[in-house]
């Protein structure tokens, strides 16, 4: 029986992992849940899953349920980070969105746990402390996005020596084909429909901007020790080929299927084994049909280029890009800025970025924050300039 | 230092394992090479291979040349067989057309070597013959057609209970879309037309019937111990997905390339290792973009089911299939029967054919002789029938 503690539970990813426990009883037990802000939602898992600790993570938040039968509640970011470090729990399913997601990364690894990988800022924020962090504590790092997912499951009894190339795929999000003129226009209720992945607002938004794929371009580098001039991404609307990884005998392996959390989640959780699952087994070509690739279109989303250069600048720039990148996305849904800004907002907070390698956690939240802080003002003004130009 | 030996080497195959060879001077070195009546070509390749033996297979072919310099010349069917044999050979190439590939399949895997099967025939012939004789001599059996090559590298360290299903990708050949009634007008150049693979006559043929694919189901069965009812064919006409693994948890691997043979064939000679080869490295998602996948067509391509009918009844059928086939499309190629009529010629030399394990290489070839009189007799009717009906 392997027991999780599942951070961030109540959000997408979240759900998903609890849907597989559901479906694989006899496997897996629920040691740990946490929310940020949902009480009523994690109230409701306890109540099914009984799990020996319940986490609100946000102290602002009021009627947190007092302890009492199996579970124990309780409130706070570090009540938060120690779920990831606790003696009875195996895997940590990280499913934090944000920057938030790096200490409860760090502890699962230094604790020796298997640590199955949603939070993409955890690699991107502070890729080379997570690979010492895994390294000194003998943790093992599994992600479980489903372009990770897949490359993992390319590479299985390969070596990174026998791998050419990485191609991540994207699906475009609700914007593909649009120039950067039409976009200007974008609402948020239009960015926030993505055509194939049913999931949270922030990545919904990263995923029609491909800030998202540039945050895995990141990933993929650190995941699989692979240089960033040998990984790609290529625009793949309908989301069934999940990435490619090309080998140095001009072979590629491709996973496919169809679009489903539940099944990266539930390989994190098995490999490198595989459980019986009839529920995913739905893929069928020739419903499919047609598979299409398109180029990713770098003038009308430049974000992808400008996360792709962070990373490879190194260092602290690609905490700063993630972290200017959140700031702008907040400024966008809050109809602060438009959809284009958000890269310019981004692009301005990295020009003061430092291209240092971090010592440790507190540099990387420095840059994070610093990052932010420019970013913010950047929004700001831009907001001036667009509401002086209504007016 | 790799030794090969090469059979069939004038042909399709052998011409892509011999620049497989050059392009990897460092890796290997051809000890024997075969060809059947083409003296002239085979002379040629061992003026520039230098091996140590040169066979021509066909005993009726004057004009052999006299042996001297570093090649030693042989001529018959015996000496073809012994070259799987030599203890100069590491891996055997057998790249024979037919059920005469069957002999040397045996001998090398009786003494240990690695073979790197292209010859369907062996497989789908003497199937339970072949794997014994593997497990009698320690030899490794590994497959080099396209769609066999992508199943091994997608089953790349899981086992046989991992997998739900196999999809094998099928071209669809010349006639895809065609109904049975268009067929009728089939004439043999327009099949040996292949839209996407360069092939020999025969195996071009049996492409455009799909009796292709139900031998390679029929191998499938054997080289990877996947009862039929999880195999199955799908049409996918730009022949760059060339097949698909579906595991237990719903997640499916594919092998993914522009067609070109020499990938299977360098995969099956570095296996589990990849030698870097720049020269295979061309495959592009955007060009290679729409990818299509179609149901196959039982009605117009009768073949596929029979073979594949034939492969699940088991014993000596699979070998009456194929050896009826191959007079089929000679019939065919010979203008004696129309293109849907193979079907029919394969059909009735089924039904007396025995579904009985065969004891030995005697029994398979019995099997085979039998099935080849009846379908040369129901050609030789309906070849009369056919006369009639102009006349």
């Amino acid at each position: 029986m392997i027991r999780l503690a599942i951070l961030g539970s109540t959000g997408s990813i979240g759900e998903s992992a609890l849907e597989v426990v559901r479906r694989h009883p006899d496997r897996f037990r629920v040691t740990a849940l946490s929310a940020n802000r949902r009480i009523a939602a994690l109230a409701a898992q306890v109540r099914e899953f009984s799990p020996a600790v319940a986490v609100i993570a946000d102290d602002g938040v009021g009627g947190v349920p007092d302890s009492g039968g199996a579970t124990h509640w309780a409130r706070g970011r570090s009540a938060l980070v120690e779920l990831a470090g606790r003696d009875d729990v195996d895997v940590v399913v990280n499913a934090l969105v944000g920057a938030a997601g790096l200490g409860p990364t760090l502890l699962a690894l230094e604790t020796g746990k298997r640590l199955a990988l949603a939070n993409k800022e955890s690699l991107v924020a502070g890729g080379s402390l997570v690979l010492a962090a895994a390294r000194r504590g003998g943790g093992e790092l599994i992600p479980v996005d489903s372009e990770h997912s897949a490359i993992l499951q390319c590479m299985r009894g390969s070596g990174a020596r026998d791998v050419a190339r990485l191609i991540l795929t994207a699906s475009g999000g609700p914007f593909r084909g649009w120039s950067r003129e039409e976009l200007w226009d974008v609402q948020p209720s239009q960015a926030l429909r993505h055509p194939t992945w049913d999931m949270g607002s922030k990545i919904t938004i990263d995923s029609a901007t491909l800030a998202n794929k540039a945050l895995e371009v990141i990933e993929g580098h650190f995941l699989f020790g692979i240089e960033y001039e040998r990984i790609e991404a290529v625009v793949h609307p309908q989301s069934i080929v999940h990435s490619f990884v090309e080998f140095v005998d001009g072979s590629l392996l491709a996973q496919v299927g169809d679009p489903n959390m539940e099944l990266p989640i539930l390989y994190a959780l098995t490999y490198p084994g595989r459980a019986e699952d009839g529920a995913l087994r739905t893929f069928d070509p020739v419903a499919s049909s047609p598979l299409t690739f398109e180029k990713v279109d770098h003038g009308a989303f430049p974000l992808y280029g400008l996360g792709t250069g962070a990373g490879a600048r190194g260092g602290l720039a690609p905490a700063a890009f993630n972290a200017a990148n959140e700031v702008a996305v907040e400024a966008f849904l809050g109809e602060k800025i438009r959809f284009p800004e958000m890269a310019e907002v981004v692009a301005r907070a990295l020009e003061t970025a430092p291209a240092t390698e971090p010592g440790g956690v507190k540099e990387v939240f420095e840059a994070d924050r610093e990052a932010r802080r420019v970013a913010r003002e950047v929004s700001e003004q831009l907001q001036r300039e667009g509401s002086s130009r209504k007016g």
